[in-house]
């Protein structure tokens, strides 16, 4: 096999939704300053801000989701899943210029698009008409309690190279990563992103849980595959509880 | 032994209660501007918490602690165990909405569940039905003079890969390992707290102890120790001198 | 071949118009404070340095261009083309001391100039009066709606050290590397310039497309090549979206 | 040998006193928004306060010593010695609620113990009664022209492993690096801290000499020294010049 | 040749004036916000400030230079060379407490003095009488269009370990990177300043051209030098136009 070949097929992917993760911290101090009444007001906009959101949704052209996060990394996460790459920036403007975003600092944030790897064999036909591959490409973010987001590289450090493995070796070394993914269905669901060309780390991790412990246990095992083990870089982890719309008055409230 | 084994073998840990350390640096210059009165009203607020706290550990949900952290890093650390993530997060919304959070800046926090490893071999029944278990897992804080913090991985570089080794491997390593800690007996408390999926390192490390020169003796000792001198990479150290609530007017007077 | 002969080589560089790529984050709190009246000012203003600019370009004594970034990262990428550094540093000057600078926040700027590598041999004759040689040195940028900017380094670690090859090594994987690059004419267009001596990273890469996610596959499939995957070292990505001058006053309306 | 005893050996220090580096950069701007009369009050009581530290250190329970830092990364360096932590912890506190510490920023800090190696041989009997071991581990801090302070680790890295060396090994190494040490007597007064589980580096090292070039030339020659050169990692260097009591309100003179 | 004869060869380095290089970054939204008067006020005790310098370049007792930095890392580098480190620091409060730094925010600085490694030969008799040698290491600041600064390393990592050399190949590798410096006299004036104990890495290296780009053909040719491609480790590079004190009315103007 040439070395083109061997590049050509690590290059297919079949890539979704573009995704933003934003991460923002409450100003409390000022926020405690507004009156009941100014802050009733800010909470609406921003309540309309996300039934706007919602109607998106609903017709199919995107999901987002709201998640409060664990430690002083960030106090919320908003996560958007949208068609194109404007959309995404459309909504981050749309909220930098509501009166809520005056009241928050942007802690972090990351850019990818949801991406299926080649590695799993994508069966025949267009891809991208198979309605499993388009759920998995397209898919509604679940209402889980708990979300776990972080970024990942594959190392390329000395003799632990991933990019200089054949195909065929890194097909395997998935292969059994992908087996303890596996275990965890019905437990942890995961929406891979990539973004390499997009940000900084090669893929964005997001888990989805009802029982947050199950994170440290899905990554703690996959710690020890060999992809994880000896080509795994990791970024830094947020951990957090969901935010329904109806919470959200009482995580404001002061 | 199959690759699939070693993972399930490795995965195996006991979790108690979540842990937020929670870091924080006073705002001397905000906090003078205020009248002695208003101070007052601040510290009355947050006594008000800090009773809240105590009747949740009285009823044995949860502990709590408060250490004044020497050096610039931070001013405060308080130290929160409760059974679920959101209750941790509630604590810190709490924390936050509260007046004396006003004049304090957000320095270093660390998400993390209380653990046993699975290398110590947990006996015969099941371990959560385990009263010597059981204290390890649901901890009541020591009321130690002194704290010292540290969050910590395990290698994976080169030939100094932890996560490369067989089961066998590293039960031997841990077990000269946990000698040290247990010749640190009545002399230094230590809670490993698990962070894999949570925060940035994959465990956080908390000492109490009465003589604040024992952290000293205890960390070098073990950076001679392969599975530290090898195998260990660390982040910050805080290190601080208990603060009681008896203590705590004295620290905030002006 | 003598060490002197080798580095000779390997020193030659075509260098064209010197770039600057000024990212900014928008102080919208700021910017909200303000009346629909002054922003309209601010506005205008900012309009006659676009203008002037445009000018420069029409005369071809340069070539600019706004994106709006997507993240945190930054809000809008200013890059600028001209002759000299000293033009950069009075573009620079000139929006520092307008209206608008005073609602932008610095968020990252990279100092480079536009090059062609010795690698591609640059054929017979002076190359600076080769048109093609020309208007690559001294481009149009693109009306793309995307763009893709990263900083990038060739590694000097261990065994892989770009930097102690030889020149015919060099030369030998650049083409390969170059081949993919050729492949997606037509769908990114690339701009490298050159900052050894200028900025932290040793070259800046520009790409525009139509479509975004070619930057992902292009990126993707370089870090197979050989040169990425031992040799290359990235700094942070940034994706945007083409902020026309039509499109800015939307951009800024509150 | 075993392992075990290896380690004991290892961890033989002898620890004096408890030692605070606490870095400030003036904040200027504020500072001459004063009158002449307010900064007078403010410098008074900043003169309290080191009577009285002045004081502890007449009664032998302490030491401290004042250094004007050059460059940008602090302008002060107050340096502290005192038997407990409390004590330090206690003295960072009169500090931050003294007028003077509002018109400072927090630049850097470093908490460590005095400390004598074992690699030295302490003689018989008990080195905490031996005059010499207790002059240099409760030392007074030298009137020094000027002051080097910076942090290091030994190293563990691939083959450079310090912890992973024989005692033996250690002892010999040591031994010709402190042959270095000495050949600058007279010349470099050298005090040692350990901060293993105090501060973020293994050891602070604090040099004092009446010529600055000094500093320079002893850790350029210690760097070709097998223990720096294989195992020694730096953190910042900071450098400075002595303020004396009646140096200060010249130095604060607006 | 004994480990101490190594050691002692390495150590000898000729030592000159101190030198502070000092980078600002302009508060452009504070300084606009002061009449035209104001401002005029601030620039004359500038002036005034540059004027005492100029006299004591005049006098033979040191020198200085101010450069405007391309890119958001500054704005200014003031670059102050004195024969002792009071000195530097007495010029680094004076412009502290002038008025304009009130409007600049500090972004960068290095302490280091001029230096000429022993590697050189620096012949028979007193070299600190050698009157070329005296020139070099008390050098006046040349009158340059553009000036590049960046901050060195030589590596100790693995087998690239600068500092377990021999003298004798140390030597050898350095005299063919000499060469390549001297191929650019005339061009390029190059001043090495030594900063081991006094700044963050080991060396400043501070460029002077009329032509910007032989900044870049230098630092890159020098790279696939076998000194710089497995030896060198680089800091932040700064570049820069000459802002002469005619100029920097202009500069400041709004």
């Amino acid at each position: 096999m040439s070395e083109q070949q061997k590049t050509n097929e690590a290059a297919v992917t079949l890539d979704g939704w573009y995704a933003l993760h934003d991460f923002r911290t409450m100003d409390w101090s000022s926020w405690k300053l507004l009156s009941s009444d100014e802050r009733q007001v800010i909470m609406s906009e921003f309540s309309s801000l996300l039934e706007k959101w919602g109607k998106t949704e609903t017709a199919g052209n995107g999901s987002h989701t709201l998640y409060s996060i664990v430690g002083q990394k960030a106090d919320l996460m908003i996560m958007v899943l949208r068609p194109t790459m404007e959309e995404l920036n459309q909504i981050e403007l749309e909220f930098n210029k509501s009166k809520l975003a005056e009241y928050t600092i942007p802690a972090y944030s990351y850019v990818s698009v949801v991406e299926l790897s080649n590695y799993m064999g994508s069966g025949e036909g267009d891809p991208y008409q198979n309605p499993q591959v388009r759920a998995r490409l397209y898919p509604e973010l679940p209402d889980a309690r708990h979300v776990c987001f972080y970024p990942m590289d594959k190392r390329r450090s000395g003799n632990d190279n991933w990019y200089m493995l054949s195909m065929e070796e890194r097909k395997k070394l998935m292969r059994s990563h992908g087996m303890i993914g596996r275990s965890y269905a019905g437990k942890v669901k995961q929406i891979i992103t990539g973004s390499v060309g997009f940000d900084d780390y090669e893929w964005g991790v997001t888990l989805f849980s009802d029982d947050v412990l199950q994170f440290k246990k899905l990554v703690y095992e996959m710690r020890f595959d060999e992809v994880s083990a000896r080509y795994g870089e990791f970024g830094s982890f947020f951990v957090g509880n969901r935010l329904t719309t109806k919470q959200l008055p009482s995580f404001l409230y002061i």
